[in-house]
């Protein structure tokens, strides 16, 4: 719980949500707005877009939600048949205006924007080296880093460049670009983080990090790009190049399924919300209980939850209310309410809990601070036992790939065991499933990145990691 | 779905929430503050809190949401032990500050603030009566009207001449008031709106619109302010006067248990949660379906939806994806989205509902403009079968006591009857408790009021309930 | 010298600027625009202006300077060929937004607005008449009380209750209203603030505080509305009411001619250009010096130190820049720059200064703070002697008619004779012209108040003047 | 007069105002605040601050005046003893923060921070270059040129890289630099704009644009900064490196004299008060008249109209007030009040005019809008004869160095001689200053640019000088 502790969820954060947009016959930056506007989950801090029109890239960024960055005044100007589109979560700290996305420059070959999902383990070496070369950066962001390797990269088209740059970036890439006259698309060769491309109405594609986002403008015939793949969209026409070769075994992240994602999403196939209350159903055999109701921990568990239920015959039914007006608050609470250990952003339903044996379902556990309140809080509301189910495996590693789950410090499951972990939130009992498990409900066997439970990262992670933006955090606007 | 289209969920709109502390031992404002966040869901337009300390009456107020209008530095200069708070649903066109609460005024005996849930039907008899006597008045909300009454009347102490006035007050009222050193608290005779007070841990007494507010602050022992009843608080010390007779029978909003009120509210001895469930077990009973899933429209359908799939035996499970990342937007869609009829509030999840019999159940059907366009929804996700199940009779009649459902010519079910909706919506069949199976839901045979199904109304309405507003309109700050 | 040290003048603070229009043929909100715009210097830290369309009043104020509250965004919606403004002087404290004027009212007889500059010696007595009938008051500003009571009074017009309540008012009222089809303006019966109009160019009439602004929107025909007179203006059609017999002697504001109006101004038949070049003639009569330039403390004293040279024959020049981009800063200089008393506000000319005898011309001297540090800026660039001349006499005592000049503790000559002010401030020799020679300056024997020299008030002041105030400003917003 | 007509002074625009600080026992940031603020006269759009404290450089600027950008809570994070400080004047259209200075960068070497005075003539080669070498540029400022070429120079010190890269500027340069632990300002060989350090009261050296602002902070023994040479202070320890050779002849702005410096500074040993009145006297040479009063327009030709009269032997008096509280509006005048021709940011003394010869002051005709309005505003209070006389010759060549006096086209006398410019704004007779008497009056033969006078450049201008601002304005923030 930290100074805005009302709104923890004690939850992973997630980075950025990208979008790209070719509408010939269309105006992009309304597509891309609700877009955009549909993986406000994906980061609530920042957003913007650029557009293009065959002659010039405009922007518009600034921070808040994407309804609160873009009034029709602010997207009005936005014209033209291209569009890209990023939202942003802000770690904290790092709230400068020139860390939102889209980034745009002017290149020798025209203006460039440029978004991203994901984080570079090598980006340390990369600023560095284009500082040797003489470049100065503003910012602390991957974006510049990405963009003016781009704009310095040999190479007769776009495409080209993005091929021989690519390859040199390790770690997590969704990478959306768009250019006077077109947008690209592309994916790191381990595939850490979805992007997903559909067939707009009538003419058209659109990119996005979900296929919620889609969805929501009308896409068909959704399909990932591939890892290593580069899309080229200039009006209709999409090209397709396998720039760098996929890496075996893939990487994608397990916590989309398991947290990030939309529940509507499809990804590898797989439909985010299946796969969640698949992961409940397995948790079941895993980890039974014996229970007079099963409670989802809202809004990520609900699916889990369901099918927790529904595999041992235990009625499902709501335990917490969750307050929906977000909206990050600093004020502190009083020491009597801190005494009390009040969750302000959870009450709970005591005729659902009252003499009851609770199971309750969580997605995952980071630092351990909320769980141990919504155990308080249930036993508060009478339940007589309180067991808790995790829908994935203790999380004892930091994510280096574009999740924000702390450092090792911080993760509890690197300092305590399971029962440790039991003691310290006063369940009765406590049940993670295992990788294996959730590998099954998934269907796979492999291609995906596990590394925060295994510590096995799929590639090799820098020690140094985090010291190039410690040293630049010096230069604040 | 009006300009602000996409965030429109065709549902009623509740006008307020209101909270009171007195709280000896702690800051006030931190408790009012964490009270009123609690009841963001009954006004996210406007938010205020005025403090005493015994001296004077110190206020802050604005257009946002909670979080948004008190930041530290806001909130701190707030000091002393006593607090109310409000929050406001500001109806569309009066976006005026001069009517966000609280209201405080100067008055021979000291400064005098007050907030309120709820409308007068006299209001314009009220504010004539104070402009014959001379007074100018500076907005078009009821607040004004009830302080200037109470500043002009005549009493030893705030008891009395807020003895004096009630009686005159037509309508639904749940009031707090603030002075320099004391609070207090009134319902109207016949209880439209919810009140209830609660103890504070240490010291002091909680009065809020709902339980969950007062829970968030810590508060036990919770009690319902009677009909008629005034509460006197100082310090410590509570003193509950009956100064008006209850009217019999009562009149609290059905709405409430239905749809406005958060699920873990209790109010007339009835948890919200629980009465929604059985508002579906009801309804599964009078109008059931052959299905093969049960689906809630989110949020506020979930319990209804599960104790609707319980009693049949059918599988309850989501269908629906809601943006959470709430936020008016004014931005237009395109003509192909419009085009498409796309829902950008709402995607599918098209696993749960692909060549399935669907019954989707939701809380009310307002203006008809929503519930078309989820059927479409369901349907192009692949449902065979679209079953619409309304918690509630069909809505005739406007409200005339705080909730803002619209005009007769708005509300769908004052123009065609339940057939001609069927059709209008598209649904394969529709069906809305009646009004005696909902009563028995909540296991009441009198003491609603369900006007806006009956078209009874427990008072009397003046025919020019709007004139004044629409007069006064013309005063624009 | 307070916490905004950096800007202030030490000189007095006059409170508002009026303007009144009736264009039947324009668009008056632009003309009370512009003519406001020309009001600045009477009013820096808030505007608002109110117009009506012959059914509707409709209102736009906030906090800064005229082109800081109206962007066309705001004024464009103002429509209608009515219009009042008013530019405000904010008192230390009092920022509130409930204070700025105009202020606008619902009435029994239709909407009014009223904006006025001046003080009220009895609002005390008023305000507390108001609150014993039953009024609620929202703010300590007089404009409050003369709305309520205008909307208590009794009469068949606008005409008839103002006639019926002005005479109430005791001390300075320069008034305008505002009603859904007509203006009005009238001045106290004393005559302690200007109030002037004129006729528009094609068709209707304007009312303003000073000529300057009338003349910028192209008024002809300059005329001041008389003490005690009332005028009412419907489209082109003006009357005029004298309402209460002018009191003799009258008693115009003498510091308008020394210090507040505007140059250009035209008052009582006298240029204030003229009456402060006279000013400076005389004061070279009554206190000559030996010296070899006179110089101005910028902007108003440069036509009396024109004057005091030409009578002298000593050359005129100008010693002091002035930085001009107003603003308040709320920065505190560091302990070196306070430690070299450094003016911020002012550089000085040494090649005008550099071994000279020195006559620094000012208008007044309030506090005193300003001028010792502009005395040690003149000497540091080298002059061999500084004489102090002043365009009126010691200021001894507070204004309640308006001028925000101090109370009797910060008044430098409540406290100490002029020998003493000299060797506080370090001049070599140090004139104040005197009250018989100042009105000789002007060409008047009576008809002016000089209580803040003499003391002698026109109208008795309650001992607790500021009383309700204190009082009040436990309400705030 | 364009669209913010009524602040429009048909003057020549100055781009900017420097300042950088060494203070080793003293807040940098506040000494920089001041005197930024004392040169909010070289720009009134935007303003900020980059300080040092040996490690980290930090900064904050912003949109609009000096107290507006700097409040307590953004002036106090800026600690340390280091610190740089711009005001700019921001050209229509290009109203991005994101060429608002300093111009912050990480570099290999460290952060750097950069504001400058000025402007480049090659700046499109140097972008050109700069793209050519990959570097992707973001803003279509010259401070991003210089510090990409500045990070991008090799030298083992950042004295060594500025050294090798100055020779590559042609144009005007007044240079401030930042480091984590010095400051440096350096000057283009011609020294077209002036650039002056000072010495601080206890410890540490300022560098100011102009005189007054080193005065400010109490700076004493001040001292220009040669054309060409190089100073690098850190703390108390000023060393000065002359790392170009001066240019002869220098090309000193002309203009710095005339119109844009505060009359206090000196520049070129010349007292600006004094050039100004000399610049007076010797028009009054050059083209006397025979007139009753001398009026300047205020308020940059007082001096200059003190000078003429004198010299003359006619009273000199104001003829004009001007309303000083600026502030761009952007509310356009009715139609009536445009037919009027009335000036709404001046108003006239009629009282000093009225049947006389006026000859009339002004520093400059540059578009010659306004001197129309003037004039016939003088002879509408009555004057009988209008002479107007200019204390520089006709400006007939833009300026390509800093100073926005608009382009060919829009310079009255680049398109009409001196008789048609006397018809065009309607005066009797009308005077410019030759060259040769304006360098006399200045005392100087040689070393001045006068080419907006006489269309000889002192360094070769690029025909497509605009073209890189154009091409790049398609990306638009």
């Amino acid at each position: 719980m930290s100074d805005n502790f009302t709104l923890s969820d004690d939850r992973p954060s997630e980075e950025c949500g990208v979008v790209a947009i070719s509408a010939p016959d269309q105006v992009a930056s309304k597509l891309a707005f609700f877009a955009a506007y549909a993986l406000q989950h994906r980061g609530q801090e920042a957003a913007g877009i650029a557009v293009a029109d065959g002659r010039a890239v405009r922007l518009h960024k600034g921070q808040g939600l994407v309804s609160q960055v873009f009034k029709p005044s602010k997207l009005d100007p936005l014209v033209g048949p291209y569009a890209i589109a990023h939202t942003r979560y802000s770690t904290t700290g790092s709230n400068s205006e020139r860390n939102v996305q889209p980034y745009v420059v002017e290149t020798l070959e025209g203006p460039l924007g440029l978004a991203h999902n994901g984080n570079l383990v090598n980006a340390d070496d990369l600023r560095n080296e284009l500082l040797e070369n003489g470049a100065g950066l503003q910012s602390s962001s991957d974006s510049e880093v990405l963009a003016l390797m781009l704009a310095g990269a040999e190479g007769k088209s776009w495409e080209e460049r993005l091929a021989k740059v690519m390859p040199r970036w390790t770690g997590a890439v969704s990478l959306v670009v768009i250019t006077s006259n077109k947008i690209l698309a592309a994916r790191d060769p381990w595939g850490f983080r979805p992007l997903i491309y559909g067939k707009l109405p009538t003419a058209g594609w659109a990119v996005a990090s979900e296929t919620g986002a889609l969805e929501t403008i009308g896409c068909t015939d959704m399909t990932e790009v591939k890892p290593g793949e580069l899309l080229v969209i200039e009006g209709n026409d999409l090209r397709r190049h396998q720039i760098i070769e996929t890496k075996e075994p893939q990487a994608r992240c397990t916590f989309e399924h398991i947290y990030f994602a939309r529940p509507d999403a499809v990804w590898d196939d797989l439909s985010v919300h299946t796969a969640r209350q698949s992961l409940g159903e397995e948790l079941a055999r895993e980890h039974p209980a014996e229970a007079d109701v099963v409670i989802p921990v809202p809004d990520s568990s609900t699916p889990a939850a369901i099918g927790y239920a529904r595999v041992l015959g235990v009625p499902y039914n709501e335990g917490f209310v969750k307050n929906r007006y977000i909206g990050r608050t600093f004020i502190e609470p009083t020491d009597e309410l801190r005494k009390q250990g009040v969750a302000l952003k959870f009450n709970t339903l005591s005729e659902n809990l009252k003499g009851k044996r609770v199971v309750m379902v969580d997605d995952s556990i980071v630092r351990g601070t909320t769980s141990g309140q919504l155990v308080d809080l249930v036993r508060a509301a009478g339940a007589v036992e309180v067991h808790m189910r995790v829908t994935c495996p203790p999380i004892a590693h930091p994510c280096f790939f574009g999740v924000d789950m702390g450092s090792y410090e911080e993760l509890i499951a690197n300092k305590l065991g399971v029962p440790e972990i039991n003691d310290h939130i006063g369940t009765d009992s406590l049940g993670f499933l295992s990788v294996e498990r959730m590998m099954k409900a998934l269907g796979r066997d492999d291609g995906y990145c596990n590394a925060c439970f295994t510590g096995s990262y799929p590639v090799p992670v820098q020690l140094n990691l985090l010291t190039t933006k410690q040293r630049f955090d010096g230069v604040i606007e």
